[in-house]
């Protein structure tokens, strides 16, 4: 297992955690949270995988599914004392999303589409799963009130296309770029940072 | 630019809106305004392209994309006066459902499917995206409850159908067609027409 | 029409009238509540078949559009007193989940996956139209929080996978496999059995 594969695993593993803690929180079953915890972590790379019109990539190994598995289990035996490594799972979480992102990308050029839809692609793969994950708990979507979250994918996209441009070397650009998703999240999350809310639809019913 | 195009145009920019509005009402920032309005306005024939297993129509030129951005500028710049425009929206989001739905039942065509599933495929087009957007907004669909919607997706249809059956021009099916949603859609909200509610579920759970 | 087929109706028919009952507790209109029991009964198969990059099952013939018009049907005459027949739709929901589980897996074993995704497949096909149907209705996905309704899925699949090793016959497999589906979910709304609900979530947000 190489540094990449590393990284996603852990991407992975706390994008799975994050799910089955907020499922745990509305009281679902094992089984119901396990599920959470697998769509939150595979459901940004199967939207992109099925927009890009490929084999969904938790297809072709069971790693996900075991790794999800895994963090089930991690919560059913730390239960409460959890929020004990809340640091521990931002930092996993975020280093994940830098990944994802920029796994993104690239799948998406290698399908050979241009670099805005693969900057979608990129934040799609970073984002869609905790949508998908809000919407089966029913929330209103979180990354649409708060965070930049999404807004760090689509810079860390930018940015990986600037040192395309730039002709840099493809393993720099993607730590530049993964980099630059990771640090714009910590900064907006240390020090607060949101996009402001829309206003001017109040009024409106439909 | 040509008159499709225009119109295409036009009912994208209105469907933006319409999920752009929602979504303020509801506190998003706007990055998760911009989220939801371009849900809206290519969720309905991404879910098209998808099942048709075509790529998604908005992967291959940025124009979705652009004219969601600016929906989302006029929004904020408009801000509460936005209601003035109402009617205006109105006009757009109907003359572009009536194209939406022909758009969809012609590819659906031109990919070699029947009749039945083309205007199932332009119901989709249609609504699928308002179905989306009020999923992500956590409210119970809008077209689910009230106004004729979808029904006027599928009215259309069948007049494409009968249209083609009756061996008329390719161009005047279109424009009928596209005429009957955009009538029954204008005729259901004037004189608040709607379907009958279902009864008979009240006292069941599951 | 052979067994088969029966069997597979009956199943959609059971699963469309679940999906429009919970519509109509939720005063949906007649065309919204057909939407929902449509997408109950055939939305486990749509993603599997999206997943697999197949055609979606039901746009190849008409039955199950028409079933699910006979279920809207049969609930607007039948009203109220549709719970009198609440025990032969269980039955019917139940074995048609049996089959669409042996369905899903077959599929994906046809389709060149390994047996790891067709049981995934196969809970799938199960279980995701309830989920959608949930989603749609605004409510928590009931089968996160009751029942072993997925597990059942999964369950039926290992004995499919167990069969499969033991080079039972394909019918046998097949009968097996449904069956234990089946026995598992009678069992467990018999007896009242649900898996624990996962604590530890109580106290994060995000």
């Amino acid at each position: 297992m190489n540094f990449i594969n590393f990284v996603d695993y852990a991407g992975t593993f706390a994008f799975a955690i994050s799910g089955i803690r907020l499922a745990s929180a509305k009281k679902f079953d094992w089984f119901g949270a396990y599920v959470v915890g697998l769509v939150t972590a595979i459901g940004g790379g199967t939207t992109r995988d099925l927009l890009l019109n490929v084999t969904p990539f938790w297809m072709q190994q069971p790693s996900y599914i075991i790794i999800t598995g895994i963090a089930l289990f991690v919560v059913i035996i730390i239960g409460k004392k959890m929020s004990i490594f809340n640091n521990a799972f931002f930092v996993f979480d975020t280093i994940g999303l830098g990944l994802f992102v920029v796994v993104g990308i690239e799948k998406s050029i290698e399908a050979g589409f241009p670099f805005w839809v693969s900057i979608i692609m990129g934040m799609i793969t970073g984002s869609v799963g905790g949508v998908i994950r809000d919407m089966l708990i029913n929330e209103v979507p979180l990354i649409f009130r708060k965070d930049i979250y999404a807004l760090a994918c689509v810079f860390g996209g930018i940015v990986f296309y600037l040192c395309h441009k730039l002709h840099f070397q493809p393993e720099i650009t993607q730590l530049l770029a993964a980099f630059s998703v990771i640090l714009m999240r910590i900064i907006a999350v240390k020090y607060h940072l949101s996009l402001p809310a829309l206003k001017g639809g109040d009024e409106m019913k439909k």
